[in-house]
């Protein structure tokens, strides 16, 4: 079709939309923008189907912006088609409760899929989003119906290109043989430092096609449409291999320092702005100009995609009458509710039934309920017997030609890939009808800790399952043996960390997790066997915590979680020969219990008596619920795992001993107060 | 020199070793062990040089075991080698207390220079000890006197290979063209869920080729001692790039299971145990047998080892009298002393100096020292500008083909690697005559998080410069403002957070990572300008805290760090007005606090009336040392600061509307305790 001035000057209005919104700001960063305008455009307006008018429309191509600090180029990109972004918006950019943040926010901006920003997050995420609409595809579609073929386009740059978690996720997508997943890499020599020369020279496309990925050139990015147009063609013609187009182009185009560092992160200085204006044909003294013919543009390319979800509707609708389960599934899973009474199938357990470890709990949960919640996707990285995350039934997510799966698959072989895991995850729950769960061991969450903290900030419904979750590992030693983690985890907000006790707690765990829409959630599970506890229900522990073990005249109050638990009431009867009496509080997840009533948190942990924590892990935080905490504050040992809980004391002996010590410690302070009595409410 | 009958009885008893250490733990990793014998007794004996009676010895050959489930094989090369490893440590494997645990810990063996098992870390370690090399090199050696010229040699397995921080890494090497590094990688085709197939089908050479890596392939790993030697020769006759050596090996060669993932990770079963031996000629009802003439083969090796080490001290001593200055600091360094004095040269400020960015204070810390410290080498992960790290007069660590810098520079371009950074970081320190600083945004330390622990766990004096240290940081918005990160790195054992609220503090921070050999340290810094406070001190903020304001009728304590603490100060006017006397206590780092004894601590944090902690971050943690806490339990906002600060109430007002609360809701409690008083000690 060609490109005449029109196309021009809509490519120029994004660039000085981009060029006023941080220069009125004072903040942000303008040069990707200018330089990334005109791949924007031909993507957008050539290859993408999407209806600004319904954001949520399931089979819209995606759009992820990797390199999260353009962001003006997306949030101009959104007004001009029509989304629910105004001029006003833009004009807030980076303001205080602005739709506009200083990085894209999937849950503040209609438009915006994944919250990216922290380098190498975006083109993970969209290797998730390409993995779920090959996955829901290969479920939903049928001869006739094709109802999810949309593709996933990402823009990177050298920051990305960097970072650890991009070479795994595109490692994984070249594996995975991800034909719908197309990413532009924008090559502009500079990243924060100033030029790419000073530490980044590897050959990125030679890298790529080590993954399996298609690659191509396009040298021209600046100005060169009908290049940029053919390549993204050629990427869509190659359905057997993720693209990468490395797009060269010139960051901050059209300033007076384009080229260089100084247009990354700062906003044109004013002369620069004016200049910029005039050689692009704007009035230099105006602000915030669209003219007329882009709108028009663009709104014509928006019709197009209500018009396109229209027929899609249609469809949707035919296909209702000739698979009306699947299309009830399907609408069912887009409203991101849970099938009806799933629940029953969660197993519970009786204080009789035999002692399992936490992680084995979990398998059987996995292998109770995967029937009856199909958008379960689970997974591992590397370590499927470890984390006891594969039901037996299981199917691998595998290209066919693998032989070792298929596209239904829904089982994912991450590989030793923790960070791009977490990130694919949230990619994979950001599309919008799968639930995804990862595994690896609890200590190495912590090489995906960027990643989790964006499930818990835009509210992807992510689970992580985190076996070997203490010293209780054993021989591996401390350089598996998690110290920190919890405390980590537990100050993220809106992110639950669990920690179950025994086999009703786990499944409460998942009742929890699978049921929190907006909250991600961490399974931390024992490698060691665990007995079922007297008085553990599935409806107390999805209250957060509750009491184990009463006793009206207890002087002391336990509160502890998972495999110490079990060790507390032990202690119980040690401290009863020593004529103290003690209760003890299974608090599995301090989140939740957070929620709870006063009332009821009150109930738990009471006024009155003095309470101990007690956690094979680091104490930090436990002065919330504890007025004395019994923790490990250092590294653990490598061991067989009972010796390494004895050489740390953590026995009934050195629990009851520390208990005492409590009891007499407190003895003279009135009130005692539970630490659960706050002078003031936090802000949440 | 070719190989004969001895060689392959010392691969096989390293094999039998291996396969009786596991066997008799009843856990660990044989099959590495098993397929890597051949090319571990080909590169220590045939190549590497060291003593093993001074495992410190500066010039030795490095060696470095990524993937360090497979430490067996190390450990039987340190006993055979006649490192102080006993026959009885190896029997000892993986037991509480022993010098052979789960996976290989630098501080506890002699001879293991990193601790690894994490997977990547190891090759991003090699990555570090390869950069000291060059830069030590660089600084020291002379005409006639090539003192730093050592090699290392790494071993990486797949798990290694997908992990990102391992692509980091490599990239980063590439780049740096580190021809004295030199990696093999154990390309035995499983990992832990079986044939890599599953998940990892890239080429790596060519990925390795593409990061500017010198590669090969030696097909027959096995066997072919021949072609193992050749390669490395290859390799080390290539000294302007890395070099790669992908060995085809069979995974637990030897064993009935050989080739599987029924090796990787598990001991043999007894049946198995027997016909390996028999296999190799071994006595299949003896264990850990060692033939003399195997001790014989190695302890050759061992001294020649020995007498290159003789021949060093006399090339040094002889270097001490051409050069006694650079003796004179070499001797020093190795000591891992400081240099007489060098304190004086820290910044101190006073009260009328003007604010400043407590990252622009560390800049000056920098600036003031750098000449003094020469070990000191700083660096970022590709936010100079922003992290403030670079001295004025500072040169690149750069081959000096790019002109960008030379070798004996000492400031790291680290690229967006946050993670490597760490790791290679580790490396730098583990080499032992440098002290690496690197710098990037708190919040991308979480990137890091893998290595930063492993900074802490293996002792490494690593200084992380983090800024943009809260919602202070304005209008990039909450995917980059830290809210959890404190809490997680002060639950962290051993590892020292600092959090300066002025010019004398950034410098105590300073003093204190510096002087701390064997404590990493981060110090969490500002955007924003910070007043300099009236009673800060070097002396005061070294003890980790101190009174910041004294009021002896003070009805409540402020207790703060950084850019709170200015505003506890203010906030003690706006109590004045309300006819409340507080007084305001600066802690900038927790665990320097801890250490100090108990009756400092009460002076700092008296009984008698309520402490509120005042903190915008997670106030996790904060209750061990305030009866009630103001901070950030959700994320933050993109917006400038100063609005940002005021949208969650940190403000003077703010800060008094809830000292007030809580002087109130103390108010009945007798005796009120400082929660610096606690009933038992922690084990530590
Ligand atoms: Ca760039
Ligand atoms: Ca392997």
């Amino acid at each position: 079709m060609g490109y005449d001035k029109v196309d021009e000057l809509a490519i120029n209005t994004i660039r000085t939309l981009a060029v006023d919104a941080t220069f009125q700001a004072n903040s942000g960063h303008p040069g990707a923008p200018m330089g990334m305008a005109p791949v924007a455009h031909v993507l957008f307006n050539r290859f993408m189907t999407f209806n600004p008018k319904n954001p949520e429309w399931l089979n819209r191509d995606r759009f992820v912006l990797s390199n999260g600090h353009g962001c003006m180029l997306h949030y101009a990109l959104l007004h001009l088609f029509g989304y629910a972004v105004s001029l006003d918006d833009l004009k807030n950019f980076r303001q205080v409760d602005s739709i506009t943040p200083g990085h894209p926010e999937a849950h503040d901006t209609p438009g915006i899929e994944v919250t990216t920003g922290p380098l190498g997050q975006g083109i993970a995420n969209a290797v998730g989003l390409a993995i779920a609409q090959r996955q829901g595809g290969a479920v939903f579609n049928k001869p006739g119906f094709e109802l999810l073929n949309n593709h996933t386009y990402a823009f990177f740059g050298d920051g990305c290109a960097m970072e650890g978690i991009a070479s795994e996720a595109a490692s994984m997508a070249g594996h995975l043989q991800l034909g719908n997943l197309i990413a532009i890499y924008d090559d502009n020599h500079i990243s924060i430092d100033g030029d790419t020369a000073c530490a980044f020279t590897e050959d990125v496309l030679k890298r790529f096609e080590a993954y399996g990925w298609h690659t191509q050139w396009v040298e021209h990015g600046d100005t060169d449409l009908e290049a940029i147009e053919k390549a993204i063609a050629a990427a869509r013609a190659v359905t057997d291999k993720p693209s990468v187009i490395k797009l060269t182009t010139t960051i901050g185009f059209g300033s007076k320092l384009q080229g260089t560092g100084g247009v990354h992160g700062n906003p044109l200085k004013a002369d620069d702005v004016q200049q910029v204006k005039e050689k692009f044909g704007f009035d230099p003294n105006k602000t915030f100009v669209v003219p007329q013919e882009v709108y028009d543009l663009y709104n014509k390319h928006a019709s197009d995609g209500a018009a396109a979800e229209q027929e899609w509707n249609q469809l949707f609708e035919k296909y209702g009458k000739e698979h009306p389960k699947e299309h009830a599934e399907l609408v069912r899973r887009m409203k991101r509710d849970l099938p009806e009474g799933w629940q029953k199938a969660l197993p519970t357990y009786k204080p009789s039934d035999s002692a399992q470890a936490s992680r084995k709990l979990s398998e059987a949960v996995l292998e109770a309920i995967h029937d009856v919640v199909p958008e379960l996707l689970s997974g591992s990285a590397d370590l499927t017997g470890s984390n006891n995350t594969r039901w037996k039934k299981a199917v691998d997510f595998q290209p066919p030609s693998t032989k070792l799966g298929d596209w239904s698959g829904r089982y994912m072989r991450y590989g030793v890939r923790e960070h791009a895991m977490a990130a694919v995850m949230n990619g994979i729950s950001a599309y919008g009808i799968h639930i995804p769960a990862g595994g690896t061991f609890l200590n190495f969450v912590s090489y995906a800790a960027g990643a989790v903290r964006l499930s818990a900030l835009s509210h992807q419904r992510v689970i992580y399952v985190a076996t070997h979750d203490s010293i209780g590992l054993g021989e591996d030693g401390p350089t598996h043996q998690p110290i920190e983690t919890l405390a980590h985890f537990r100050a993220l907000p809106n992110f639950m960390v669990w920690r179950p006790a025994d086999g009703n707690e786990t499944s409460a765990a998942y009742y929890m997790a699978l049921t929190s829409r907006t909250t991600p959630s961490l399974l931390a599970l024992t490698r060691q066997n665990l007995p079922q506890l007297e008085n553990s229900s599935i409806e107390g522990a999805i209250r957060g915590g509750y009491v184990a073990l009463e006793d009206k005249e207890a002087a002391v109050t336990l509160v502890s979680t998972g495999s110490e638990v079990s060790l507390c009431l032990e202690s119980v009867k040690t401290l009863a020969d020593q004529g103290l009496k003690a209760r003890v509080v299974s608090l599995p997840c301090w989140e939740v219990f957070d929620a709870q009533d006063k009332e009821y948190k009150l109930k738990v942990l009471p006024d009155g008596i003095p309470i101990m924590s007690v956690e094979v892990l680091s104490t930090l935080g436990w002065e919330k619920y504890s007025h004395e905490q019994f923790g490990l504050n250092r590294f653990g040992a490598s061991g067989p795992y009972k010796e390494v809980y004895k050489k740390f004391e953590f026995t009934p002996e050195g629990i009851a001993k520390r208990a005492v010590a409590t009891v007499n410690f407190y003895k003279d302070v009135k009130p005692l107060r539970s630490p659960v009595n706050r002078a003031f409410q936090q802000l949440i």
